[in-house]
């Protein structure tokens, strides 16, 4: 995995890939909204453990249905392709199964 | 939640209602298949909320992407309604988000 | 469970018998710092489903092994008995197993 | 990780340095025990993180407060390093935070 910082026109290549996702507070950012707080916490345990695989972690927090995420990798201080991995995966599980 | 134990009348009458549920060593028995382990567990940590939210707990084994579930309720040593709830809350998790 | 808001003096004593939580932004507060995030989400886990038992829910946020958490009463707009409840289990589940 | 199967001396050796692990139906076994439902599917939580994370997971029950494991490595049809490093990770697991 890529864990150079992107430029900004990758960036906007990547975002036009996802859905809903956005950059804020310069980094990638969405906000899940679930019906209730056990599909929200579901979600966020598949998530979890996609993170430890991939050893990559979000800042996130949640209220009830909602789950908030923002991720950047700190090391670069930037965006870069592990962000782009972890919002495609957390897409992938917010449909499943 | 009614807890009396269940006439094999009532328990043909619940399970008409529910998909691939049975009867198996006198338990309310179901084998859920998922495509990947992250799914299966997501799935069981969304159960497991349900179970502690009404107090009733499955006997349930994992293997990778299957959870085979069986429920009982030991006090009356038979099949309650709380096993049909369990069941029905189990098969609206597996279906979402 | 009293649902009923809390009085300043009623805050003060309760906060007496927990550790490390304050009140901040008018809600009942505490930073857990965990070594890892394996440790930070195995906790939250075990708080989601006294969460749902108890049908109170907090606003967190979690960064590899910090869980921040804030509770409050929306339904009062103030902090009760059911928040301190919390706090307390949070606690508890910090320590163990 | 090397995924060759173990001889039995290799085990032994291996079992020897692990608490309470045990050879049952040629896999590795071990039945954790914990005061409640809660605990239990904490615990199971953070092994499923490392699960993921190492790609390796059990055959493993629960009943309330049991979480009842075995560990083998299909591919090879025997027990490998891989088996005993999961071992360990629950080991830990279950004695943190």
């Amino acid at each position: 995995m890529d864990v150079k910082k992107l430029t900004e026109e990758d960036i906007k290549l990547n975002l036009s890939k996802l859905n809903d996702w956005e950059i804020k507070d310069k980094k990638l950012h969405k906000l899940f909204k679930f019906k209730t707080f056990n599909q929200a916490f579901s979600f966020m345990t598949g998530v979890a453990m996609v993170c430890e695989k991939i050893n990559h972690h979000p800042e996130w927090s949640n209220v009830y249905g909602n789950v908030d995420v923002y991720l950047t990798t700190h090391r670069v201080a930037g965006i870069t392709e592990l962000d782009f991995k972890l919002a495609q995966e957390m897409d992938v599980i917010a449909r499943s199964p």
